[in-house]
């Protein structure tokens, strides 16, 4: 039987012999792929006779995993640069917050159209969104061909409402979309549900087999001021809510501490943490403390959190700045090397998002979610370290092509999903609704204190 | 008479009215160019009837002017990526310093030439270079159609025969390339030119009207150890050597402290900073204190350093993190605004390389260096705010068109002076010798403390 899609001539990614996150690189590489998996990682020379549907030549290119988005609201593209240079509570407070009361269905799944086309054309082949009218998220899921874990957020101030449809929503789309979509619950965050929440969504998470998708230390303020106020830090909160022993995915964690690091590791869960350094930055907030959590074997995926505050979706800058920021915040510019942040950016962030052993490595029985980034522009000439140019040289705009589970979403930088003048046209439609500020109006109110 | 180039129906970036340095945008705007010079920016409907031998319909496309890399080493893409994760004393010392004693006249031009495609291609279209062998630069110069300020880089290890080249290749390019080519003095740094040297090189700035440009203060490391040693900071030795009182261009200056203020504001020269927030984050250095620096009036230009400690040559990317890491370092959000990064990136940065008034502007009588960027991506919608989309969605690659002196050297990114793969090729043959690192040949020596 002749395969779907043969990718022959590139340098590959693939995991390295040792099994311990290491990176190897391989030159005149080939991929099969057949029924959506990736059948062999072979030479190039091995499949010169194979039959297949569909041939890429990919001389001058390199195959690796598509990125993954760990944290994001794509719907959020929305409204990215109506709110800029400003603190978060001002941000929250006076500008996304009271603009999210308009939120539409329509307005949801253009924007989620949008970033599903910014993070195709980016290299992005899955992401973990966290938002609200989350049918109309997985509609442009769908409709892309993207992969993604989606979870309806939720605030205690929405009643029970808001928890029961987060299960509903979880359970009803699981496998969803040929198993393209996942799903986890999605409590907004320990400043905005409160304990009985947190410990109900716990509970839920165990009988139906779910993880949990939250915000939690957001930032050192957070974690501050849950300690002055209750005597227990965010990390404990989620303790003693049973939400350590769940799996778990914690957006951000700017605000772990040393002393956290024993709590997390007496949780018998998976617990991941996302970390979208961009955002950080423009907040002034610190950054993931990613050498701790390494310490006591947490995975750290890679995020960009929505575009609102993040401006893009991008992941590899977000891969490019954890590489920078990392660097500079522990003072030392031996740590996070190019090939430890590729490793977050493949393996750790697959794990993050539950899929390891599923995407996020070039290797047999994975689904075929990969990318092919040119090799050849001035600007990653010579090529002398092969890691350290994709990380540090190369950009998104480099990836020609993205194939989710077999399928080619894009190629040599033309979209095939998903059309951009329409679904932006559309989305200005809209806009002058979603932008208005009415008095009273908001879905919740932040504190910077937490 | 017709016009040399009309470009149409694109959105300009223009000097605010206030002329303090802020911007405005000008919706379907023309630019009409006539010998090298902006003639005017108008509206596409005036110049309907215009002759030109040369329109470009830029509906869709931002105009502004191009980038200035206020500080590189365009050679030294050659060593892009061969020396990573490591810190600055095992880098200069251990494999850059030792690789450039193998460096030759054939390997700096086509170095020099990757860069300069690389910088096109960025929308990059002036440059101040500070390197050895500057005439295989120039030549790359001449060759690309970009504009540069070159500096022939001495230490007095080399005796007096570096100063003497620096001075004689200063003098015979001044105004080459039909004026393209400016030219300044370059010591390298107070801690490889002693203060004779300094001060013969200042008063050589002044006998010949030339500016200066160097490295000092790097890091703060190195104003400690000044401290230590000498009982005075890179900035009082800059000031007793005199080099305060002629036009000087500072590299980095991440070392400089509160207390060096008032010794800048005593300079009664044109002084400015380059400011190189990459390398800074990688090397874990601080930043430069642009806040500080803005408080007593002195502009501060964005620049790259060299590929083979940035990685890159990405102006763009320069003006992103700036605003990035700036918001971090202070702490404070709302500080280096969007419009902020955009005034660094344009008219802060044509002070800085002495060209203000010349470049750095779209207005009339300034010379014809600007580039056309894509507005339509994805990644840059909604338009709610076109600075922040600018600073904080759009990239580098989103550029489409690059022009100098009213010359097109990039048009829909295809390069028109540079042809990429032969350079490559030709470099890539030049390699194997460059990289040898022998004992006991180095260009310099580098001590940690200074």
């Amino acid at each position: 039987m002749p395969a779907d899609l043969v990718i022959t001539g590139c340098t590959a990614l693939v995991p390295g012999a040792g099994g311990d996150g290491g990176i190897d690189f391989v030159e005149d590489a080939a991929v099969v792929v057949r029924d959506g998996v990736i059948q062999a990682v072979t030479s190039a020379q091995d499949v010169a006779d194979l039959p297949s549907a569909e041939r890429i030549d990919a001389r001058g290119q390199l195959a690796m995993p598509g990125f993954i988005n760990c944290h994001t609201h794509s719907p959020m593209v929305a409204l990215r640069g109506i709110a800029e240079d400003m603190a978060a509570e001002e941000w929250f407070n006076d500008w996304i917050w009271p603009m999210e009361s308009n939120l539409t269905d329509p307005v949801v799944e253009l924007g989620a159209s949008l970033a599903c086309a910014e993070m195709i054309r980016g290299g992005v082949t899955s992401f973990a969104d966290h938002y609200f009218a989350m049918d109309r998220v997985a509609a442009a899921v769908v409709a892309s061909g993207l992969r993604a874990n989606l979870g309806s957020a939720f605030f205690s101030s929405q009643g029970a409402e808001g928890r029961a449809r987060s299960v509903e929503f979880a359970l009803r789309l699981r496998g969803a979309a040929g198993g393209r979509i996942t799903t986890s619950l999605a409590p907004h965050a320990p400043y905005t549900v409160d304990d009985a929440d947190l410990a109900a969504t716990a509970e839920l998470a165990h009988e139906h087999g779910l993880p949990v998708h939250i915000h939690a230390a957001e930032n050192r303020a957070q974690t501050d001021s849950s300690l002055e106020r209750y005597g227990v830090s965010p990390m404990q909160v989620l303790a003693r809510a049973g939400l350590l022993d769940v799996n778990l995915l914690i957006a951000h964690g700017t605000g772990i501490r040393d002393e956290d690091l024993a709590v997390l590791q007496n949780g018998s869960g998976r617990i991941a943490v996302a970390t979208a350094p961009r955002g950080n930055l423009k907040f002034g907030w610190g950054t993931t403390p990613i050498r701790a959590l390494r310490s006591i074997g947490i995975p750290v995926g890679l995020a960009t959190d929505g575009a609102a505050s993040n401006n893009t979706l991008d992941v590899w800058e977000s891969m490019t700045l954890t590489a920078l920021v990392q660097k500079s915040f522990e003072a030392d510019p031996t740590w996070m090397t190019a090939r430890q942040a590729l490793d977050h950016a493949t393996r750790q962030s697959a794990r993050a998002i539950g899929l390891e052993g599923v995407v996020g490595a070039l290797a047999a029985g994975h689904r075929a979610d990969l990318i092919l980034v040119d090799l050849t522009g001035p600007h990653t000439r010579p090529p002398h370290d092969i890691a350290a140019t994709r990380v540090h040289s190369a950009r998104s705009s480099d990836v020609l092509t993205t194939i989710v589970d077999g399928r080619v979403l894009m190629r040599d930088r033309r979209l095939l999903t998903l059309d951009v003048p329409a679904i932006a046209d559309e989305l200005a439609g809209q806009l002058p609704e979603l932008v208005k500020r009415r008095v009273g109006r908001s879905v919740q109110d932040y504190r910077a204190e937490g």
